[in-house]
């Protein structure tokens, strides 16, 4: 009975690329899999698809018009899933979050490691089956992650996400360091989209003390081109709120070369943000120093700030 | 920083080995942790820890006046773990069951797969870490397989709990079929409890369609001893059912030479009971032939009757 394998909405790199391995995985182990998404690839993910010349996976707004079971990678929040995701049967997850909104009627396979990426996680499935990685696959799981690590950066980054990144890059003959910052340069042309669609691509929402949060995160190399737009962004974040029912929406922009992070904040609960950061907010805005991962450094304060 | 490890409320046999097994494995990796278990281990526990001549671990009432952070084995839903679990944080979950009513602020090492016991997936993580399993835990947890598959009888029992059972008992140095039958039938020496206790040896809680739905087994050689005591154990449920505020209540009773199944229900919902199995109630009982696993043959049937 063929299954669709998917990441989360709005998907990064991760989510497409760790879709794309362990269906293939799965596929070797006599499963039949195919890796679809729950959105367009991201400028960045087409970067990587490109530059490995690798398809974008087919979009899908339902999964129980297809199949009766899926399998879910780098996400388990059924806000971040597919719409009808209570609707079907999760046999699989291979995830590095939290858990949260996730409830199953039976039992499954869920392997999860607090590991800066799910790609690192694909790759361990791998080596305990005994399947082997072909070179461009390898290409696309370290792709995945520089771009969940900022290249080995970011604070969520493990020791197994630098031995396997680097193992993979051995594989895939890839120059990491060379390749990883082309890569990432390529994921944050602002210039080329609209307030409305930055703070949609790389969003996510999370349910904290009864409000729905937004968190998205905006990628750069110069803060001051994302604030020059300050007003436009505000505005389209507002527009958004409204128009989806956000109670409170952070935009995080981070600057991947010296890993800090601006936030603009919209929406009720600023007071919670403050706590949460032990920052005062001005006109909705806020620094924080170091700050480069939404996963590690603003859901679980935020969530504690709520609880 | 120490972290306890433990399995689910009234202990069977492999929430009791898996926290052993699996505290031993953090611990040779570098960990500092305690098993400990949520009660007292039953009548086939007792038996399996004096044929290995292992101590009864620690009951705890609480992990937060200990530790802050502590490790789930065969189990992850809240109403089955300790009382303050909310209180502390779930590192580490090695479990085979479904995941519901469990949520974490962070990311954390999960692994769950659907196979007939936990101590089968701790194997598994001792063969990823290269560890060596000593003689004397191998028995243990080829006492836990054994416990929990009716000695490769249930059918939520796998290929991979038959090879790694196979491979326990060599290490052990254990003829399985003559002791597992031994094991089995020394769990289930009815006469020596009372009514109020067999309900609770092996009950578990679950949420369903916002009833509280206990469901407990007990496990005989022969359906007759269990239901000549029927008005017996009919009062001493509805009295905890009235102390605990349980909504309905599941007594299986299991014979596990034939592996059938007879149901005792008491309280409301009794008409879902009959739509999850098809079956009639008459006085609250029905046969449910070739029923064995509350985890695989109730509570999913059940859970979707309440859907």
């Amino acid at each position: 009975m063929k299954e669709l394998v998917f990441g989360h909405q709005n998907p990064d790199t991760d989510a497409i690329v760790a879709a794309k391995a362990y269906s293939y995985l799965q596929n070797k182990l006599g499963k039949d899999t195919e890796a679809v998404a729950l959105g367009e690839p991201n400028e960045e993910t087409k970067f990587v698809l490109a530059h490995f010349d690798e398809p974008a996976p087919r979009v899908i707004e339902s999964a129980k018009a297809e199949v009766e079971a899926v399998m879910l990678v780098d996400h388990n929040e059924a806000q971040q899933s597919v719409a009808d995701i209570k609707d079907v049967t999760v046999t699989n997850v291979i995830d590095h979050h939290r858990i949260a909104n996730f409830e199953t009627a039976g039992p499954l396979y869920y392997h999860a490691e607090p590991v800066g990426c799910s790609s690192t996680i694909v790759y361990k499935e791998f080596a305990s089956n005994g399947v082997e990685i072909p070179a461009k696959l390898a290409g696309l799981m370290l792709s995945a992650i520089i771009s969940d690590t900022l290249l080995f950066k970011s604070p969520t980054t493990t020791a197994d996400d630098i031995e396997i990144g680097k193992k993979l890059a051995a594989i895939a003959g890839v120059d990491y360091e060379t390749y990883g910052l082309e890569m990432l340069k390529a994921g944050t042309n602002l210039a080329a989209k609209t307030e409305a669609e930055l703070i949609e691509a790389d969003a996510k929402s999370f349910e904290m003390g009864g409000l729905t949060v937004r968190i998205d995160q905006v990628n750069t190399v110069d803060l001051e081109d994302v604030f020059s737009r300050e007003a436009a962004f505000r505005a389209a974040i507002e527009a958004e709120n409204k128009a989806q029912g956000y109670d409170l929406f952070l935009l995080m922009a981070t600057n991947i070369l010296d890993s800090n992070t601006r936030l603009l904040v919209v929406g009720e609960g600023q007071d919670k943000v403050e706590a949460a950061f032990g920052v005062k907010l001005v006109d909705g805005k806020a620094d924080l120093p170091g700050v480069v991962s939404r996963k590690k450094q603003v859901v679980p304060p935020l969530q504690a700030a709520f609880d």
